[in-house]
């Protein structure tokens, strides 16, 4: 290992379990989506690890490509780690564990801590992400289910499938109560994750709708599909319309602190998409400086349902002049 | 190490150089700009290693943070491997090398193979790089440079600097025949790589102007600067507009194989910012796929240059209808 090495050699605690130490570089960190991909990424070398799958060239047992695509992406911040609040040099300790979730289906955790924090490098226990997370530390929770194109000029027609290869029977189980299924079913149906309300919150303003052109330079992923990674672009897109429409600046935008972020992926779309997207912004009653944007994404021309998100923001206060 | 990894430990073949396997994953590969990304990051690390130097927390003498920025980036396809012809699970075997370019800059050369081409994993020679590539690989050539903010608050006034503990002097040196520094002297000069005019093309059409306001949701880095990949990005958006104007597709646009591609680095802007890209067409006499869109990015308000790029561009033929 060369010395002051970025790469560390990635240990494996447990058959299920990743961990490596980070020092975050320019690719992997913005006030953009570069640390969602990046996590992403940490979430297929796991799963290729743990179900002993080539999950980067992965096939249908028909031969066509398979794709293990980003269904639920929640990631929850920290005080110290928090995803728009790294930068260059910060030096984590990231810890990753792979659970079983059905034949066609997994589910991958992840715990960004601040490598002079010390934590055990022990496989992660979902009691402690669900439950009792530490304070300083950024978590993401993605659920993956596996795809296969329909036809192969399209990208609307998506269809469920499994590698043969995908062994997941060794892998641990998800206590039930951890389950996102319940909660991504109901956020398809009520197209949104704030059916019912956020507990302590009400809506504040009217509905506003933005339109968006999916942008070929940068949001189709390298195997033709729009990237998951994109999605959190194009609804940070919309959340800048909106705070500019509060008369809020690019700075502060720049400094908003996610506290809690869901996404859910109903549906993908092809180049020359547009897309509308409904934002309601919700406020705490007793802490007015924390928000949820509250969005679904919709394909403008036939209306369906493509992702929703929430997002629970530190807004900032407003520099004095 | 697992089973299946991607992230391969990484070895150093000699002082100056890195070697290391790599599977391509979502967040390297695309029609936009994070395979140039990632690379950048390649470059950190090699010079890190290389230089003994803390590159990705790095400080002036006077405590300030240091960056060590891209002034010149270039880049050039080859028939197997090229920058969006990149896909999950693609095997690659990536060499690095660094040089010595002065006391405040350093040069570095990497080459993307393909894993099963079984190339010796030896020191990258400049010699195999600037006058004998492999045709299969890709080649990249960064040439950074250490700044740092002379104001606190922004980004239009960058200083030349070094960190104290950058150690250059053990490292190999470039033959000057292969330095790009007249190149990117004239470039800077000219205002674009095409001057003089590249041989057995001419320009084809008029100059087009777009106009692009800088992006705060993607173009801003984790050290709060215009992130050197977004620069790609912004050139490509002129590059499609213009596309476009010829009548071609997005489906053709993401076909487009990059054969060689420079960008020069000249300033940096704030939040805020508005640009005018100008771009002219050039056609290749004899290959007449074969097209350079040359491009100058300034700022729109003072009309100050910020980058250069020329991008050599196989367009291929439209589809059959």
């Amino acid at each position: 290992m060369p010395e002051n090495s970025t790469t560390d050699a990635v240990r494996m605690p447990d058959e299920s379990s990743l961990s490596r130490r980070v020092v975050v570089s320019p690719g992997m960190c913005s006030g953009g989506s570069l640390v969602f991909g990046r996590i992403g990424d940490w979430t297929w070398e796991a799963v290729a690890a743990a179900c002993r799958t080539n999950v980067h060239a992965a096939r249908t047992a028909d031969g066509q490509p398979a794709y293990l695509s980003f269904y639920y992406y929640r990631v929850r911040g920290g005080k110290t780690i928090h995803p728009h609040g790294l930068t260059f040099g910060d030096e984590l300790r990231v810890s990753s564990r792979v659970f079983q979730f059905g034949s066609q289906s997994v589910l991958t955790l992840h715990r960004l801590a601040p490598a002079d924090l010390g934590l055990a490098d022990t496989p992660l226990d979902p009691a402690e992400v669900y439950d009792d997370p530490h304070p300083d530390c950024m978590y993401a929770e993605n659920f993956n289910r596996w795809i296969a194109r329909s036809r192969p000029d399209s990208n609307r027609s998506l269809a469920r499938t499994s590698p043969p290869d995908f062994a997941f029977a060794d892998l641990p189980r998800l206590p039930n109560q951890y389950s996102p299924r319940t909660l991504v079913g109901r956020a398809r149906e009520a197209e949104g994750f704030c059916a019912p309300a956020p507990p302590g919150f009400a809506v504040a303003g009217p509905e506003h709708t933005f339109e968006y052109t999916l942008d070929v330079t940068r949001d189709i992923n390298g195997a033709g599909l729009v990237y998951f990674a994109s999605y959190f672009s194009i609804f940070d897109t919309a959340l800048l319309r909106l705070w500019r429409s509060f008369g809020r600046t690019d700075e502060q935008f720049l400094r908003r602190r996610v506290i809690d972020q869901k996404v859910g992926y109903f549906g993908n779309a092809d180049p020359g998409a547009v897309f509308t997207i409904t934002v309601r912004n919700w406020r705490n009653a007793t802490r007015p400086e924390t928000e949820i944007a509250d969005m679904a994404l919709r394909d403008a021309t036939t209306g369906r349902l493509l992702a929703v998100t929430a997002i629970e923001i530190e807004a900032g206060k407003a520099p004095s002049a």
